[in-house]
């Protein structure tokens, strides 16, 4: 199964009172992680959304193990779980880059659509994308 | 069951490139409207966490049904969906405020802890808190 | 003078480890006067973004005084400051809403453009539009 | 002049809906950039703080010049502009990393307190940081 590392370095805006990171900006770092996970595989998002297609995100989830905590480097470790139809889905592990010990892990389901939010189906993705697609997804 | 709105007028700052609200955002929503929820019972969170008591985010969800969009008002609809021992869920309904169309449903669930963040039984919660709690748990 | 204020109730997302709000997060605040400054106005800058105008920021700043606090509601009162060409500026007051003490103050200043971030011109506006800029704008 | 660039690659997160990066989450970017100028210097503001030192802004600023997007990484390029007593002063330029083309330039004013948010001397610092200072510091 192919899986690919992104580095994230949390912020200090990232932080709250509590004195670690807030639990929403996973979800952003999650979308990083896919994002240099199509960057990873030769065929950045930016590319698919010039060509139309955009991603939006039908379901989010995350489960919070340890904290992360400001400028403690974490890695994102992102792979495709699913791939069926037009639903497309993704697997997040945070990762402290010092030890590897799990602080979270998180899924994201999204719809392949078109630039009217509206549902496109798999076989009007590019071919070269539908290979890359093809390529990571597991059996 | 006892539900509370809040009122939550999305920002622009909380839109994306796509034209609506930005997916992560919803879990900052969320917690307005858990914060709501708990001064609309008359015991704020600011209050319970300088009793020395903080309610970190064990688990979150999210699934998406419609896009929210920039200056459309949303109802943030906040329940208990459960309690036991020292954990405590929330359900979350995003609806559009001008029609009550659901937009969005979550859900989080926390831990009670102290400051270090070591868990904290649900006895030692002060007496008042725990009687709020009683009266809008599910049976 | 014309001013408008807006309250605003600072969020857990929008602290930091400093145990008070980010300062970043003021800007988000004085998108969020000026958004409801218009509004006030009647005439909401949705509706001028889908007449095809938008306003950028050009220019930004902020003067911090004292720190804003989790759930501690807060009035940003604007108006507009200046208004000469293509050019608009604003100025925020952050008040802290129980006693008015003033948190911190800003600026912004835009441009009117189109769509494609190009200058508009003033007279290239709405009548209704720069009927109510000439009514809020100072001498 | 000792300046420092740190690397951000924007996030999705941070667009809004004029396809653009949203302009107030360029404050985060310089703090990116202050936090990677310390670090570059071997004192790491993670340290400071731990020793009891904040560095509150006091004032900040920016001037946009031309719109960042996302995925197109850009440079924060820092540097210390003045250290006056508590006060201490940074310039950022955002750079677009390809051609370095400049995207906006930002100032923040902080001062250095305590944790209890009160003012400290520069001298109450400990040596090797105010070294660290004294070699960064414009003349």
């Amino acid at each position: 199964m192919y899986k690919h590392d992104a580095v994230v370095r949390p912020r200090y805006s990232e932080t709250d009172q509590m004195g670690v990171i807030y639990h929403g900006n996973y979800y952003m770092w999650f979308e990083v992680g896919r994002s240099d996970y199509f960057r990873s595989l030769g065929y950045a998002y930016k590319r698919l959304e010039q060509e139309g297609i955009i991603l939006p995100v039908v379901e989010s989830s995350c489960r919070y193990i340890k904290p992360a905590m400001y400028d403690e480097e974490v890695l994102i470790r992102t792979q495709v779980e699913l791939q069926k139809g037009i639903r497309i889905g993704f697997k997040y592990e945070v990762l402290r880059k010092e030890d590897e010990e799990l602080l979270a892990e998180g899924r994201t389901l999204h719809a392949f659509v078109g630039r009217d939010l509206k549902p496109i189906r798999f076989k009007a993705l590019s071919e070269e994308f539908r290979a890359v697609i093809e390529r990571v997804k597991p059996d």
